[in-house]
């Protein structure tokens, strides 16, 4: 890969900082993350799970929720994301959707499993098929499994995304 | 796999007008979900990423943020949960974090590329190295890199997760 961006230092040493800070505020767990657009730090987000009764408020998702709420838009096209640690594939899935430019992270997900985070599990069942993961997902198709799609379809005034 | 769980189809039948009425409202893609504990709606959720500036608004996402302030908690031990669609990765990842029992839903992820939700494409890059992927995922590490996950293991009041 040829990177064309590189890495503001400080940047992601502030975030590992906040990663700290939160475990000592007790606000939830060791991380934190940063959306930057033109090397203006324009969200942050830390880990908020415990604190709000939110699992899906980690890091790097608190940090897009607030980026996108700020510039108004459910895009980051452009923007640079810096994280203490490599995303889950919760995060690394809602990175897709809001589509920064490249993301930048500190510890890697094996460092956060000899932490006792288990990012690996979820990257390990995701690639199972759906009735064999720990959590089973089961296909129930009925006749109509595709309404929605095609009421979507049909819908001249939809917003795509 | 030996599933103890049947679903009620009843409730994925629902779960999908939810998702044909979302469309028609304007408020988003064409995603419901549901948690249900006891064949009890706790939860409904629907996909808000237009018309709430967040892109990780779908409607599992909103589901279990709902279900969990509903019951004052951060896990979903023992629900089911209903989609209208089958879960993309930033989802899949969420009910891992939540742990509900089962998850059943009506259309596959390849029928909701062929409606232009490309959840398969996502699914494909995680299984890529990061430095490799559309949105690269780079690595910097530091001395600093793991300084958070010493703080956490350090703590004693943490709240494990």
């Amino acid at each position: 890969m040829s990177l064309t961006r590189q890495p503001h230092l400080e940047l992601l040493d502030y975030t590992i900082t906040l990663a700290s800070e939160n475990v000592r505020s007790g606000k939830g767990g060791p991380f934190a993350a940063l959306v930057v657009v033109d090397g203006k730090i324009i969200a942050e987000g830390v880990n908020l799970v415990t604190s709000t009764n939110d699992p899906t408020a980690h890091a790097e998702m608190v940090a897009i929720r607030r980026a996108c709420a700020a510039l108004g838009t459910f895009q980051l096209t452009g923007a640079e994301m810096y994280t203490s640690c490599e995303p889950c594939p919760m995060c690394l899935g809602a990175i897709f959707w809001a589509r920064p430019a490249v993301v930048f992270y500190a510890a890697s997900c094996q460092e956060a499993a000899a932490a006792g985070f288990d990012d690996a599990l979820i990257y390990h069942q995701i690639a199972l098929p759906g009735d064999q993961r720990l959590i089973p997902m089961v296909q129930v198709a009925t006749p109509r499994s595709n309404h929605s799609f095609e009421t979507w379809q049909h819908n001249q005034q939809r917003v795509d995304y």
